[in-house]
């Protein structure tokens, strides 16, 4: 029984990882922490074998070193902050930091895949489809997507009402095509990814671990 | 039994059409005229109830003229020629001009049906993706289908090798999308349309007539 | 100003329509019939031009028939009742009945699509796709378009966890294919039909009127 | 350069091969065996490096022996017949063997990468689309990416005018979905992965090598 708590427990995405955690057979909460809720993580770190962050940036990183320093592992949704302290911990630390900029399981699969057919396949192109309240193009998804693939890559972005959130990676060669597409309907996409996370972070061989795909390949 | 010449009969579309022809019961191969065949328009018009002409530009007008004179009626898949004249016979000429842009069913269904969905749904997009020799962007059918369409609809052109022809609109709405798709993946695909208009173009109402869409709706 | 009263106001597509109609500028909401909120129709049927009924299948008719005697027009999205004694109404009641089984704009142009491009088209096939927890199969959607297309159409069921509603159906002939494709996301995704149908309803020229269609097309 | 002869050079995948092998500057076609030519597999082999043989399953084993007996390396398209001579030659013959029953890397790819995500999503379904004159289903791709894949994986067949070689694996998890699709468009799909294999035959560490996958990952 890994016992988790949650810092930033109140926010949309803590609330999905409290409810993730709570329906996981192997998992416990053992604390919520969050200003709204008058708690803070120093009160939540002496009961938890791992917190998963998913606050702000300028605490994230706070919050880990203060994780790491009391031997609890940390699992880090939080994106925007410089990691570059968690790198001087040194290499064996007391306890891990995985920290993971998408932890939808799906869309590391997509990119990874994109990454080594572009290797075999003559040319590609990305088409990310978005709902049309998102205002930035392209898609931090699609961007490092096309980063990882061989070739130059040219993305498309598509917004419209009705879409949540998708990516369609299409390769092209003599007479075939390959097509990888990403379906992200619901917060809870991350939450398969959050729970791997939080299962394997207490075995990494180094510190910090920095995306999903370390985990899956 | 309808009796239909092929003019243009040695070229690419010319051929497959003297091939569909041959292979409908309904139809009677007559003649073939083609300037590489050593035959003209003239020594196939006498024994034809319906001509076909996927010419040149500058031969097709002429050849619907004599056709029309003739009292043979002519359905025409050569564009790019001014069609005023075929006007000008007035509308009970002795026989019938039919013309398409695009014999393709599925083409001339997805525009009409983009047309009428963008009359109901918020927003849309035209995504249309060909191989990458077709050096031109948008596609005519692209442009068209941008055109009937109700709002300012974006068109995205992906040129990629081991693509044919496909075009794919998408309609947005509040929590929903509309996708309608259309691919050509053979020449062959001009064919059914084509054999219909053949066999429809003595029924015609007024001449000429352009678009396969009257003969669909 | 159409003043909109909702029957079922507590249940999970009655709130949608609260929210859907608060949100409109030509809509004013007053009245929230629910038993759990301590109301009833007769509460609230003195304020509204329109009801809308999202109840259960045993109300729903005898709220209908409270309506139109009251001069309320009546929109209902509630299913699995007896349409019959509505019909009996005759042909001019005092206030006009609307039943859609679907309000989904996307889906109810989807089937009108599919069912034309069947008379045009050699052979098709129906795909729809559904989170794993939908147990029947196929979706009443999938045989409704099904009935509405010419020839024998075959329905296959997906179900997968990570799925909402979609449906595909891929129509085909010589070198071409049609795929007309309808992803449902969210619940919201019925109300533009449900809005639709309250400013429409009192406009109708007969009574009851089923299915979204007749106020598309 | 490499000099390449053709076994079967006049059947339809044989023609397609000499073409590809024309086309390419880095290969030398040096011999057309076909008995529709009047030439046999003695008369191109001692010219050549590499043989591609596309012939029938009571040939092609005898072929190869020939082939690897003569120290010319051999790429075999031909399917159907029993490998195991081709095992007993030993693991270091004067020439090496390259079999695959699939030359479509993007077929290849698809198949790997659904295997390798099979792992980590929780449930799968196999669509494999194919014109209406294949009479058997599933397709044999499908077959052998449900074997490669984790669980237990449905398979439905489509058979559609105006598809031609088309699969779609759909995984799903809570809240996404992953989708990899191959479309195989024209004879020439093969062309790349023959090309790679004759290129790359010369170098196995091992012989006989079956299955592309083994020249890409």
């Amino acid at each position: 029984m890994i016992r988790v708590a949650v810092a930033g427990a109140a926010g949309r995405m803590g609330e999905a990882v409290v409810a993730a955690v709570e329906g996981a057979d192997d998992l416990r909460l053992t604390g919520r922490a969050d200003p709204s809720l008058g708690t803070t993580l120093a009160d939540v770190l002496g009961d938890a074998d791992v917190v998963v962050d998913f606050t702000q940036p300028d605490t994230a990183l706070e919050n880990a070193l203060a994780c790491v320093a009391a031997g609890v592992h940390v699992v880090i949704g939080t994106t925007g902050f410089d990691v570059e302290p968690l790198r001087e911990i040194g290499p064996r630390p007391p306890a891990n930091v995985f920290i993971a900029p998408n932890f939808a399981i799906s869309a590391v699969l997509m990119m990874r895949f994109a990454a080594e057919a572009s290797r075999h396949m003559a040319k590609a192109e990305i088409i990310e489809l978005h709902h049309d309240r998102k205002l930035d193009a392209p898609s931090g998804t699609a961007a490092r997507t096309a980063e990882l693939m061989q070739g130059d890559v040219p993305i498309h972005s598509v917004r419209l009402p009705g879409l949540v959130a998708h990516q369609e990676v299409i390769l092209g060669d003599v007479g075939q095509t390959l097509t990888i597409r990403q379906d992200s309907l619901t917060r809870e996409s991350f939450m398969p990814g959050v729970l791997l996370a939080v299962r394997r972070v207490g075995e990494l061989d180094s510190s910090p671990v920095i995306g999903l795909e370390h985990l899956l390949f």
